[in-house]
């Protein structure tokens, strides 16, 4: 096995398996380019550079040599398709990864090869890296997050006072304000990037146990390059190395080694599955207020986007698509994640193997989905007039509570009850107002004036405390 | 519909649906009663006496009122089955229960019936009691987490330096020690403890939403209660109204209404699918190591603990096998609640309503385990000479990184892999002890004495940092 | 333990745990009662029961025996919850069960005490029964899945031809019918009736394994009733024995023991989720139909079906939101017996117990929507005015496919491209019917007639092959 | 967008995104070729090959259009992911395709431009080529599970005798034999075999809707090309049309277009969950028997396969490894799968488009495991020695089942249960064969010779029916 891009055919074979033809949400993202293979195998070559430099800081690797090893550990000299090839020998990356590194840095600089991985074992190697590639992929969703959050504030403010109808369980329930509704979205996004933000500042860990959480091989290598001599403690020396691995790589340090012991894995694949949800509640909301009947939302467009092949009338609302697309299979990956938890033994056969895929898979998701969301709240036009005219719709009846509590103050809850079914008894099958048949009741008279009726009857007067709420949660 | 415990038939129904017989790892809990139907229909009518209450401290209930709604919420007084019965005609069972609740306060003081979940909705009744039962379940499962985390402290510390194999991939790598093992089994329990600890503190909030989050139904009746005069703005009555049903419930305040907005579910999911899995960790582990063939541990017997039907030699692991049961489940269920995220409008017509039995298993299946190991972890029996022996089993292999590493300082690194590689290949066939066979090499003549090669083929004196980890760990 | 129902105070925790409070779609329908525990209980006995007769077929256990054990046999003899308790000792509720019968039989007929559980272990005992629950279970769920395709058929028939908008990506796309939207739901509701089916007829099975799947201990005693002599080889006595077994309990008998081989689990789980997702389907689609603006259809009303407790207008779709939320758990639920399939040894420690309650659980969720398609379709009224109104909201643009299409083979493809892009462009912003548009352009002077635009333009003469797709549809 | 190979950089991206680095399960596998981008682009070219093929079959479209568009529809000429950008813009990949090839063929034969994808819509194109996609794929994992069944076949007939222990819970329960477990393991895979064949045979294929499943689209064209007159009746068009689309492609015609009716899919869902998680237990049993102090089995060696970086003695069970990191996943992915039936509308807003990237997954996952699987069994060394020893680490126990059977007979239950209760408490703690304590029991005296107790206590005489059960299963 060589490790340089030579084989024309297997670079062939290397563009087939996925470049994100059936995963449209993330395709040309950011998030995308930061977790792909190449910028995997960049994050394992760093953390062995950041492993070299810092045995090297610990005075047990030639700092010559941590130098030629970093020089060394550069993505694009080695080729992705042929050590992806050769994990399936070893089951993971990193041995085929750690022998053409040997490999490179021997050519380059021969005295130095003998360092490379030194102590060390495939873990170690590739939950460093896959750590540092989730760094990398939390900044940007965090990014976007933070800019969906800023449109949705400008929407809420925008919208504080835009009357909609409330919807439950699919029907229109008593009216509330798209400001809310907007607030409500963005209170989301940020629970959403506050709790990515948690696991990037506090549960990002390097690995560093060696071959079966005991850093034996470290200590061992540690001793004899200080020559028997050194007399520190094996507690000294790890303190040392992590401490200096740690901040080599901007991680953080963990208490134990983490091989077994999966919390990191599974803190961002719950924080990645909220986020997935939260934006997929927007893209809910968003595709059922942009239906045709409905229409009070439509999504930005231009360049193409919602473009139909067969209906030019059509104008998809493709963002909340996408973003709903990723918030159905996030659940379930991240899912995957929680089940690999119960790993026996210092590392499992088969557990800690079947993370990888779906734990990027989440962040891809999540980052195309956040991406997506950060264009859709960019540009959503909101349809005051029709949100307007669909509260209408009902001819009244989207008030009965407050028609209720206020007749039941007046009459009596019994009596109220009764004399409001009857009412929209009659009211409903000959598509009469609310209100029309109400101000013919007999029952109702010196008791509602036609004034306090229609004040009673007004949408725009019964949000609640919409307003208010919008306000608290553009505060928070 | 009567809501007195009057019909004998519905009785035996109500014992038939699910007493426990398929969930055994639950069954007799604390948490499995503590999140139970009567314990559920009795958060819910806490849920709503608090809220009686907190409109009383208000001044817009009266106080007798909210004091004879108290009086009768209590489960006892209704028919659990007769109200899920109910259930069924309007997707969730607040509607009967509040119809049964006000026929029986109109039964004991007729005056307050009408104050009985006035202004309020189903959801925020339900959620309410919901995160009271949360709350009750999360006291009892973290308690047994900081349980079984003392008796692993102990165990870690008992075995600081307990030598035993390390184990990869199914096989012996290098030896490590049954405290440091320990160790990280309490590591993970803490961490599990800690997020739970962090939701009951931080993520546990009332519901008071009304009927579509705009607080519209208590505010018209608040208003109405003040004659029209009040003066308090809408912000002021719902500060107050809030803070007091959240002073009534012991729980927190959102920022705003959740109906819709499910992050205290899906945060509440993600907390009990990592204490699954971490107790799950723990199992998996003392699965392995109670085989027949390797016998490390047992776990505690006594009162037909483990018996077999058939086999009276057998001593089943059965507190494992309970808990391996409930981190099989957890995180599916789990992955229900991230999926009810995505909730349309104000209130989904659906979503809402699948969350409702996967909260309730996470709690009970959690809940369970963590019971379950507290029993094993305060029994567990390890066998120090069963690890020693073991840790023989492939006469010296066990340290071959150890030799790998010296060798390579005193050979140059690939003479020394050839030189080892080789002694492998002889000593494995032959069923050789590897020591013997190096000590046959003439190339290790002069380079190797006896005495230096049976101090590197010691287990015991290949530990690496284990004692100082288990230091570093108890200490946090 | 006592097996009697004497402890009232046992009795009233036995009811606590779960009737079915947190779980509508399923109360009180003939599924719940048929795999709840006393249900299971049964089962497990009728196993036990049936074992003995099969032996007594083979002369290997006396007549009166299994007589006098079919006797004992019945659920009502025991405490589910005692049983229950009991179970947590042993990880199952076989071992308790076999106990409490034994002392029973033991009591009534003492001679036939030694017979119960003879040679068997618990998952021979357990399995069967779970097979025999699932066959009851299948049968009321096969039946409202068929009550549920007739109705469909009826609405199919009657609306062949009743015209609606068809909707993608939650926009008016092209007419469709809606006779063909109920051959769809038909369709899918056959398909997931054929699919438990084909499992009900072939895939359950009993179990016989013995200890370890060797069927040993059958043996074993079948040579000691035989008092040696006997003469038949294992092959015959397992022969005789499993086609004894399987001709009592009405089962099938499967080519090898299955404790650790869990395709009927697994089978059982594919197909409930396929029925639960089917049924899923159409509770999506009436949902979006039910909304306020849309009005299209509406569920079946009364019996205080569809009341909220605050808004007296509502009629919220119960119905499909039942359906929905058992949809959503379904998958989750049937993944977790997928993932028991890789299950160790020749009985796992614990992905065995954890099938239990999420089979019990798929079949009860399943079962509830089945029955409620079943209530749903036997009443659905269908709004054809309104969904003829609503195909006119886009005033023309709903058929732009077919104006496509017809442009292209006047003017070419690029240039009725162009053109049609155009009129949308000015029809849209204006909110101006598209016909009014196109009949203004010079293009189509002379290219189209207004007659030819009208009849283009008519939306019920663009349904394509809708109407003999549903004849097609109702034929097969 | 250009549809040709010409950026240089977006080759380099192309590169990126997923070459298999994460998921050596399947890396270099037939199915991940047949899966990979490039095979789905061909798929989806194929089928709109086939369709202006069945057109011109019909009369509808000139046979040249479609040979010439049949000449185009080649990969190779475009750029996938320029595809899979643009695929953003419409959230499907076929929009662009379309007009990529609509572009190529006018290069080519600008006559036949006009009849790329006519009367089509983006979902018959992606569906039809998916199901293209799943019968390659299907063949080659059923051939895989073939081969794999049938070195299980030769391993269950040469060890159709060889006795190991039986293990329950993790411990020793009664003997078996290897033959009885190779023979489950071939159970499982050839069932597996089975579903994904019915699939194969019964359940792919064409997806022929139009814009919304009413055919509208192609049958304008078809009344177009008929100049109007024509004659046939929509059914009979669409007849043809589906026949000779069926006919073109090789796969199967709906009895209704499926594009929200998504059966297909999750039968092929569940297919695949059921083969991973049946490999998945051979796998499990595997590690087991591979472990250092089982040392039962060993996986096949050789190039590189199993070593470590570290520890030059390990040889890891990887290719089980590999499987079980497939079965974990597969679940999970199918589940998604299974949540996106209930899609809404004709055509969902976001459940289509989450079914392509798990449905993908799954294949190539469980292709990758059928792969590994047939590795691992083609190579497997079974240790009969070791089997033999190991039973006899209990000294006697693994028959306690046997000596209790038949010392009831001899003795009476209860007195045979006390008795071997007492020798057994007597046996293990000084770890004396049970044997030996027994002989000792003047209870025993005349009751059991010594030649009668160690015939009873031979493992090797107490395998039941498995050598029966082994030549059924292979008979099967």
């Amino acid at each position: 096995m060589s490790t340089t891009r030579s084989n024309p055919e297997e670079q062939d074979l290397a563009v087939q398996p996925d470049a994100g033809l059936l995963s449209p949400v993330r395709v040309g993202t950011g998030v995308e380019a930061a977790v792909g293979d190449t910028a995997w195998l960049q994050a394992m070559l760093d953390a062995e550079a950041a492993l070299a430099r810092a045995q090297a800081r610990c005075g047990t690797v030639p700092s010559a040599a941590a130098e030629a090893i970093t020089a060394a550990a550069r993505a694009e000299y080695f080729d992705v398709r042929e050590l992806a090839l050769a994990a399936r020998r070893t089951a993971n990356p990193v041995v085929g990864l750690v022998a053409a590194l040997t490999r490179l840095v021997d050519r380059q600089a021969p005295q130095a090869a003998e360092y490379v991985h030194r102590g060390s074992t495939s873990q170690d190697v590739f939950d460093t890296g896959a750590m540092l590639v989730a760094a990398r992929a939390l900044r940007l969703i965090v990014a976007d997050l933070r800019a969906t959050a800023a449109s949705l504030a400008g929407l809420a403010a925008a919208h504080r006072d835009t009357v909609m109808a409330g919807r439950t369980l699919a029907l229109h329930a008593v009216p509330t304000t798209f400001g809310l509704k907007a607030a409500g979205w963005r209170h989301l996004v940020l629970e959403a990037a506050a709790r990515l933000q948690r696991v990037a500042d506090e549960g990002l860990f390097v690995s560093l146990g060696g071959a079966a959480g005991t850093l034996a091989g470290y200590l061992q290598y540690a001793a004899q390059a200080r020559d028997g001599a050194g007399g520190r403690s094996a507690e000294e020396v790890v303190d040392r190395l992590a401490e200096a691995f740690a901040a080599e790589t901007g991680l953080a340090r963990p208490v134990l080694p983490w091989h077994a012991l999966r919390t990191p894995v599974t803190d961002l694949g719950a924080a990645l599955a909220h986020t997935a949800g939260a934006l997929g509640k927007m893209a809910a909301d968003v595709q059922v207020l942009a239906r045709t009947e409905i229409g009070e939302v439509a999504e930005p467009a231009g360049d193409g986007r919602g473009v139909s092949s067969a209906m030019p009338h059509k104008q998809n609302p493709v963002l909340a698509t996408l973003i709903r697309s990723a918030a159905v299979q996030v659940p379930a990956l991240s899912s995957v994640l929680a089940q690999c938890l119960p790993a026996e033994d210092e590392r499992s056969a088969g557990l800690w193997h079947a993370e990888w895929q779906p734990l990027r898979e989440c962040l891809r998701l999540t980052g195309g989905a956040a991406r997506a969301a950060a264009e859709l709240t960019a540009g959503l036009s909101v349809d005051r007039e029709r949100m307007r005219d669909n509260l209408d719709l009902t001819q009244g009846q989207v008030v009965s509570e407050r028609l209720s509590a206020y007749l039941a103050s007046r009459l009596g809850r019994a009596a109220a009850k009764e004399l409001l079914a009857g009412a929209l008894e009659r009211a409903r099958p000959a598509g009469r107002p609310l209100g029309e048949v109400l101000a013919e009741l007999p029952a109702l008279e010196g008791v509602l004036s036609g004034r306090e009726l229609a004040q009673l009857l007004d949408p725009q007067q019964y949000t609640g405390a919409a307003g208010a709420l919008v306000d608290r949660a553009l505060r928070g």
